[in-house]
């Protein structure tokens, strides 16, 4: 993926000297971008199923992997709200808040890592932080299998779901199953997508423009490849270091994760697929409005003043990035019996 | 429907005095118990139509109805667990618990009136209360319509739902479309249904005995109808009064409604439908064994020591009380925009 995306930009390089026509427009747009598939992306290593899918998504609805019993994937990944929860930081136990912005799980499996800073390489291994992150769901390693071996109806489902294990419910096959159903939340047919595999009229004019200018100005630069983003590092600040109500020192950003200093606030670069659904912006989520978000960027990491009618047509633009939402029926889970574990009060 | 019930319960009263043949069990069970029906009931004065069932839909799942916009009426009314949320009580706003035991929203419909002391007549005044609770989704009278207002999405939403209207994105519309969603959360074609509706072998021979043992103890006297409950009021403890663990006096049930001194400690009759699916049990949520809440209720409300042998037929019997779920697809709720008012931090 990363190895496509640098190519990508390497290309616009070239392809921005010259003036854009309709079709060079769709021609250079094709060299950067990508549109979505309609099906699910395989996972390496990690085989749908159905047994395995319907178990997954169970999962992602289930509040008792926290220790309250009152959060789930979905509570801060909102199938409802753009995969994402329309707040700056998340909600998580004891009414603690995250540290970052919760990042959408529509089209998170085309990402090159998770989480802001990269720390999880792919669904299955993000899937386990938050479930025993203390200011998010807040249960313990060794709970997480413990709770889902006490309810009994789990079990036939985990046993379905990795036939010939010997002790199939365990936090790390919940986290597979849950990377599964993650991998169905794509959203395809947007009209960037239609664009992108050939009609023209897919666009407005002005998003046509807003296109060009997000190629012309660099946005495609980082903002590249199948996700519009996702594929990639950056520094936040490349250009000109945004205020810190934006860049809080307190948060390094990569640096955490690889320890070198070249990586100080450096962040995942964001897809902006569905970008119009999932305000607030930026990982502090400080940022409600999708202009200011443009503006700020094209400042920050392009040292760019553009004018208000550039902001126009680009956030025109980003919103042909919205795609079908996920259609998925709400899962009925297997009911507590006398002897499961109980909730933290 | 209390008319009918209390009806049904004199009806009972003298059916008991003879010895229960298999046909004389289905004769009896249908004096006193309803089968539910397969489509959603009617509400008076709120008419259900396609686009007021789907806003409701969209507004049961809506945090943004809530202060923090992290809580909704799923939270504490999980589609995916009966209805209620496995919890002793709710979490709400700044993680405060509530005051009693989230009860289903399935066949709520049916009840005779809502809440566990009947302070909202139906499911539209219902809707409006934890929205404004402090302790439960917290946000202001006024700030309802103004949230829901800020929402561009739910103005036709709204304007769809309530044709006609100058000014129809209100909280009480918001109430009476979330009404009509939650009055198709039924759960039909249980096993016992089954059996009212003339299929004898529905339930197995210890749900029949457990189906005699409910009738012939009196346990049918209050849990009766089309709910198995939701018809009546009852003093929790009329026999013998239960610990103060089950009956905190910090809470006098119906008494704060109506200030009638014989409505201390009475409780609206909670269904038993799905009660497998529902616990814990009773008010504080305090019981988290359905065997358990049979030999508490045989004892606090009867005055009766039944044997573990009936606790265990009775609860079978309680097993067949659980009827198809609801399936619903997961709603896509409008989105935030620049102007959208924020959540409290």
């Amino acid at each position: 993926m990363l190895k496509r995306v640098l190519a990508a930009a390497a290309v616009s390089g070239v392809a921005l000297a010259s003036p854009a026509g309709a079709d060079d427009l769709m021609t250079k747009a094709r060299q950067l971008f990508e549109p979505l598939p309609k099906t699910a992306p395989a996972l390496p290593g990690n085989p749908s199923t159905p047994a395995k899918l319907d178990l997954g998504k169970k999962l992602f609805f289930e509040p008792r992997l926290s220790a309250s019993h009152a959060i789930s994937c979905n509570s801060c990944h909102n199938l409802g709200l753009g995969g994402a929860d329309a707040e700056p930081t998340s909600i998580g136990h004891n009414w603690q808040r995250g540290g970052r912005n919760s990042p959408t799980v529509f089209n998170a499996a085309f990402n090159v890592a998770q989480f802001w800073d990269g720390r999880a390489k792919d669904l299955e291994e993000q899937a386990g932080g938050p479930m025993i992150n203390p200011v998010e769901m807040a249960s313990l390693e060794s709970q997480v299998g413990e709770q889902l071996k006490g309810i009994p109806g789990y079990k036939a489902a985990f046993s379905d779901a990795f036939p010939g294990e010997a002790d199939p419910v365990t936090k790390s096959n919940a986290q597979k199953a849950i990377a599964v159903f993650e991998a169905t939340l794509i959203t395809p047919d947007a009209p960037f997508d239609r664009f992108l595999n050939g009609d023209a009229n897919a666009l407005s004019a002005s998003q046509k423009e807003g296109l060009a200018l997000f190629m012309e100005k660099g946005c495609s630069d980082c903002h590249n490849g199948i996700n519009i983003g996702g594929g990639r590092y950056a520094q936040f600040g490349a250009a000109i270091k945004p205020g810190v109500e934006y860049l809080p020192q307190s948060d390094k950003g990569r640096f955490a994760v690889t320890k070198d200093a070249s990586d100080e606030n450096v962040y995942k670069v964001p897809t902006l697929r569905n970008i119009t659904l999932t305000a607030p912006y930026f990982h502090t989520g400080k940022v409600w409005d999708l202009r200011q978000a443009v503006q700020l960027m094209a400042a920050s990491q392009l040292g760019e003043q553009i004018t208000p009618g550039e902001i126009d047509k680009i956030t025109d633009f980003l919103a042909s990035l919205t795609g079908d939402q996920p259609q998925v029926s709400y899962p009925i889970l297997p009911p507590n019996v006398a002897s499961t574990p109980k909730p933290a009060l």
